[in-house]
């Protein structure tokens, strides 16, 4: 099986580690030899990033740079009828991207020591979230 | 045919809708099974991304924030040969980012019910834009 | 061989391009038809982005745009171990992305006339930094 949806559980808004889910699924999936996972986020009010998977400190600092950033219910905003976080999330999505790729090694993820995949969850009262997993080998 | 390229007509400095006209050019190139669609653009002022695909108030909503945290003509671009809106559409695009990836299953893309793909113009008077497409199965 | 980690010598805070780098990197991989070239960057303050190629001036422009956007010592980061160059290093790591994917015909990466490869590189005294290039072909 190369491709595969995982549910994740609602998430408060912020920044999650969620890389032993991914890699769970992955080890799952199985396979072997060099190739890329592709994670996709089916969804454009959160989004998915890598970064330092170590300090809760960075988590808290990306979600301070990102509020003040893209200020939730700005005075120039039209799209408001689903709240004022809405908005400010759809921008927040594609500044991060919905999806990331990563190269894999059989079940591997091939990471840097300080690299975790990252749930951005913008949304004030977010709801469960689907992610796609896709394993192409060379 | 597992890569083509297409020719997107000149846009308004703004974000559009080209979902359909992806969905389109995949149709035509045909395959099967599982996989990943990666749409790249040729340019470096203009991008690519995914969104709200229902609402043109999110459109608009984002040139005004892009428009408003890039400045045009900033006092301290140095590159300035091409205009006020060239080198801002330079930092735009890598923000965005110059391709999406997409899960594929047969000729259909695997979206979220509310995610379309944009394309995003930052030159004021823009010419046509190419676009690679590129189909891998898994 | 279709995944291959190389390293790439210390580089000043800024933009650098890399295109020529890969693309020799690429060369010796070998390998026929289309396909995908997968680059990511194993750590977690620096980025890989496409953007003009020609200009040293849009380089600079690059730098000041976001050292203006994402401070050093923020007044509201807690991650501050490390120095004031490292949680926004993180922040523009994320904003920019590990990876970028691009089209390649045999050996060829199918880029705009303008377009090369940006090494970001977000930290004062920077180490080498690795990169993994995965090739999938079509």
């Amino acid at each position: 099986m190369a491709q595969k949806t995982i549910q994740l559980q609602p998430m408060e808004r912020g920044f999650h580690l969620i890389t032993d889910r991914v890699q769970a699924a992955v080890s799952e999936m199985g396979g072997e030899g060099a190739g890329l996972l592709h994670v996709h986020i089916l969804h454009t009010s959160a989004a998915l990033t890598l970064n330092e998977n170590a300090s809760r400190d960075v988590l808290h600092d990306f979600a301070e740079w990102f509020d003040r950033s893209i200020p939730d219910g700005a005075a120039y905003f039209q799209h408001t009828d689903e709240g004022p976080d809405d908005m400010s999330a759809h921008i927040k999505s594609s500044l991060l991207g919905s999806s990331v790729t990563i190269p894999i090694r059989g079940k591997n993820l091939v990471l840097g020591t300080w690299q975790g995949i990252y749930l951005c969850e913008f949304r004030n009262r977010a709801r469960s979230r689907s992610i796609v997993l896709t394993v192409i080998r060379c």
